[in-house]
């Protein structure tokens, strides 16, 4: 017996109709540092048609891959849909590349046109000697002027945005397209080594957008809700986001590049966002403004989803205190991201320790293992860790050019977390496999220590890595950022992990700086630590 | 460039496998008129693998259809995923076809094996001889007894279910499946000609279940939500509901063969149900219990969906007086069957009409246009009428053994449904395009003339059909039963029409019946009362 059903192709361009149709009134907001700029689907949409007309017009075909140097704002939206729609392929670059890696990812892709905002134009054409396959590079003003001088560094043809639409009609005719087609692509951000390229299809993207409200249902986006995207939408598709807001008609604020704890802090309350998502280096940052002023009004906000590294339970409490709700999720740009998102599972207070502090619950539609160091399976009791391995369809199979067998188990994606998960699903993550530290034969979980270390009062940030060491072969050094005004010490933090973490666990090495180095997408990063460390430029102090 | 994604399958296997893990506590109930008996999801799963391999030792492969003639109970629950997950095809069969129908689809399906309750043995037996295909039959005890007379007229080897799983071993080997293999079938309930078969693949129905949270977020299936479900399972997969509960571990209250208000009303209350699922005939008897009964505790139920037939505007109110939101879908078995559901957009408040009464709003997935008289596609402006036509990847594109091209225009599936839609995607249905009633050149909608009858206080039920008429081609005919100790009639009832609707839609012909003849699935049997009008048996008043 053979299924009778319709053989519909899962598009972006099937989300863009949607959206643009059913959600006609819904609106995209751009933060300019002052006000907002706002416009509705439907203009919006007929703006993607122009673009993708213009694109067209510059010779941008099917499997053609346009980067993106943007920050979150319409221009950035109406790409992520005029790029895919032609059948050709989004290309997000990191506005905070080392520059070589820039050139790299740029060169790997292909890039044939780039869009690029004006204020972040030098950053571009500093590379553009570089670029191999640039051919036009397509200005979108956000406030920086762009001098002749400039425009002549970039050695490709140089247009304006608002130009290109204007000479286009609406109403492009789109092609048919197959839902494996290469969609959009996004490099990692290269932590471990070089950035690696993931390149997400239409049935993918689709598929994760359809998934939200499966894994979000206490935050869902629907018409009557507003989202701040404040993650990058250079950074794994902005988790998302955008598709998913634009098939279920959520506003969209976009911050631009005012991403600091103030601009954000202000944004949700002058735009009464209801939802928000983004990283916990930022929402530390949210947190510390709302708390010095409580005159802001975010009655509007039911919450905030936090993902890309461990959500410090300090964090979670603080804006338990403000009466608003975070979610964290999980996930990686491998995964397009989102495989688990903690909520209130049967049973449970919303304040149940049992869910709030845990990484996330796994959802339908990806598929998880934890796997032991022998490789066999570990029971979902909780307890037992090993490398977390999934699979499903937004999860990648590969890296753009580059295979990497090692990273994949039988069909499995191996993360490279290290965590267990409960007979609800729910998983933990104890730690990055590269990051654990491993002392005297045991293991420590930087990632519980940190916690633990930002729990305390006086401590604005802190990050725990492994340092080479004679008797124990690792111990931890840890790398804290004072609050503002205190002076506390390393017997005094030492002191206070003593009655919550194993004695055998607390740091006999501590630094403190001002800042803790932070990733391209926000987290901290401890192969940077680990260089400064090595190098002597961190100032270790031993007790 | 080439997406890097995993290809995986989107199977029933993969929603069986989620819900059985992740939400292992959650819970099947299976009423048997005096209380529930209960089992977790892991045990359910349990059994299911044991149903698999039993089946699979009945001689079940791959494409092979297997009947089941059953209530909405745990066994029923056992057969949707066992059955597809061998790759073998689920086709419910109606337990309200007229003989000659039953024996038709099993014949024409060539069903091997059928699952049957004894409660329905008989309605099976007395159609046995004509059964062509049937080779096995397993009975499934509901509480009738079965004697050797009744075993002997089946004319196939008989099972007992528990006994066939108590023979078998849990852990079956499940086969790889391809998304697009049939999973399951269900034939139309047939009020326009001959029942025709629609078969589900592995991905539409996957993609229908995880549909579910998008269409009806005000709704939604999570494991903190308990569903009862009213609508039959032989109907449209019970509209996808155990599907959906099972992906997001609903617990499932499945009413068996007690689908009366009095025993519904009481279901709600005793299993503290928060969601249902059902058709307005089984609403309007459930609502006048509960208003006789002011003492049930319903305080734990959020919402009604209700489908299959407009929804009276009358009903809507009755509930709202008690608290309770109903919101209105719309699809058909050829639909999967979710289209449309009525929930609040931006800037409505929840009572309000606008939405309210409207047939619902058409969900992400699928597309919808309304077509003329002459082909055209009519504008979304919330007034211009035509068939409405559909399309996506939970539709069909024929029917089981039967083209039927006139059903399909450009890939689009006709719903012989004629409406409109507005400016936000809410559909309004209007008639059934063989029930518009066409007068003197215009048409009259039969909904709406039942609707306005139906808000009479002292009117239980109204349908109305178009008779032939040597004037005006057609006109409408009332057909109408009180409301209990009543004895309202056709001149009053007309008065009260008479401004509510145009003049020249008051019918002049009313009849006054016990009750309206229903189709096998709860709907107003316009075919039969048409046939009842011809043959002289409806006593018709005319004024």
């Amino acid at each position: 017996m053979r299924s009778t059903m319709q053989d519909t192709q899962l598009t972006i361009p099937m989300i863009f109709r949607h959206g643009a149709r059913v959600h006609r009134d819904s609106k995209v907001l751009t933060f300019d540092g002052a006000g907002c700029s706002e416009a509705t689907f439907a203009e919006v949409a007929e703006r993607v048609e122009r673009l993708a007309a213009a694109l067209r017009r510059l010779g941008v075909g099917e499997g053609d891959p346009v980067g993106t140097f943007l920050w979150n704002n319409q221009e950035h939206l109406e790409a992520y849909f005029a790029v895919p729609a032609l059948g050709a392929v989004l290309h997000t670059l990191n506005l905070r590349l080392f520059p070589e890696q820039l050139a790299h990812i740029v060169n790997e892709a292909g890039d044939k046109v780039v869009l690029v905002n004006t204020t972040v134009l030098p950053l571009l054409a500093r590379v553009a000697p570089e670029l191999r396959t640039v051919e036009h590079v397509v200005l979108v003003d956000d406030g920086a002027p762009v001098d002749d001088a400039l425009r002549a560094q970039l050695g490709a043809t140089v247009h304006g945005y608002e130009e290109l639409l204007a000479a286009e009609p609406s109403g492009v005719a789109w092609p048919d397209l197959d839902e494996r087609a290469a969609a959009a692509m996004c490099y990692t951000s290269g932590t471990t080594g070089d950035p690696k390229g993931v390149v997400y299809s239409h049935r993918s993207t689709w598929l994760h957008a359809f998934a939200y409200n499966n894994a979000a249902p206490t935050l869902p986006l629907t018409d009557r809700e507003r989202a701040l995207v404040v993650v990058p939408m250079f950074h794994v598709n902005a988790w998302g986001w955008p598709f998913a807001a634009w098939m279920h008609g959520a506003d969209m604020v976009m911050p631009s590049r005012f991403l600091q704890g103030e601009p954000l802090a202000r944004l949700l309350a002058a735009t009464a966002t209801t939802v928000s998502a983004g990283v916990p280096t930022i929402w530390n940052d949210v947190l510390s403004f709302l708390q010095a002023h409580p005159e802001l009004d975010l009655s509007a906000l039911k919450g905030l989803v936090s993902g890309g590294s461990a959500l410090p339970p300090k964090l979670v409490e603080g804006f338990d205190e403000l009466g608003i709700l975070v979610l964290q999720g999980w996930g990686m740009t491998e995964t397009s991201p989102v495989c688990a998102v903690s909520f209130p599972p049967r049973g449970a207070a919303p304040d149940d320790p049992g869910w709030r502090l845990k990484t996330g619950r796994v959802v339908p539609g990806v598929e998880i293992r934890i796997v032991g160091d022998d490789g066999s399976e570990a029971p979902w009791d909780g307890e037992t860790t090993g490398e977390i391995e999934v699979r499903g369809p937004w999860i990648t199979a590969a890296y753009h050019l580059d295979p990497a067998p090692e990273k994949f188990h039988d069909g499995w994606l191996r993360t490279g977390d290290i965590g267990s998960v409960d007979g609800r699903g729910f998983i933990q993550i104890s730690d990055r496999l590269k990051d654990v530290i491993k002392s005297g034969g045991e293991w420590i979980s930087s990632v519980e220590l940190e916690n633990e270390i930002m729990s305390h009062p006086d401590v604005a940030e802190a990050s725990v890595i492994g340092v080479p060491d004679e008797r124990w072969g690792e111990r931890p050094l840890a790398v804290v950022v004072r609050r503002e005004g205190s002076a506390v010490g390393a017997e005094e933090l030492r002191a206070f992990l003593a009655d919550r973490v194993a004695r055998w666990w607390l740091p006999e090495r501590w630094a403190f700086v001002d800042a803790v180095p932070k990733t391209s997408v926000g987290k901290f990063d401890k192969k940077q630590l680990r260089r400064q460390e090595a190098s002597g430029e961190l100032e270790v102090r031993g007790l």
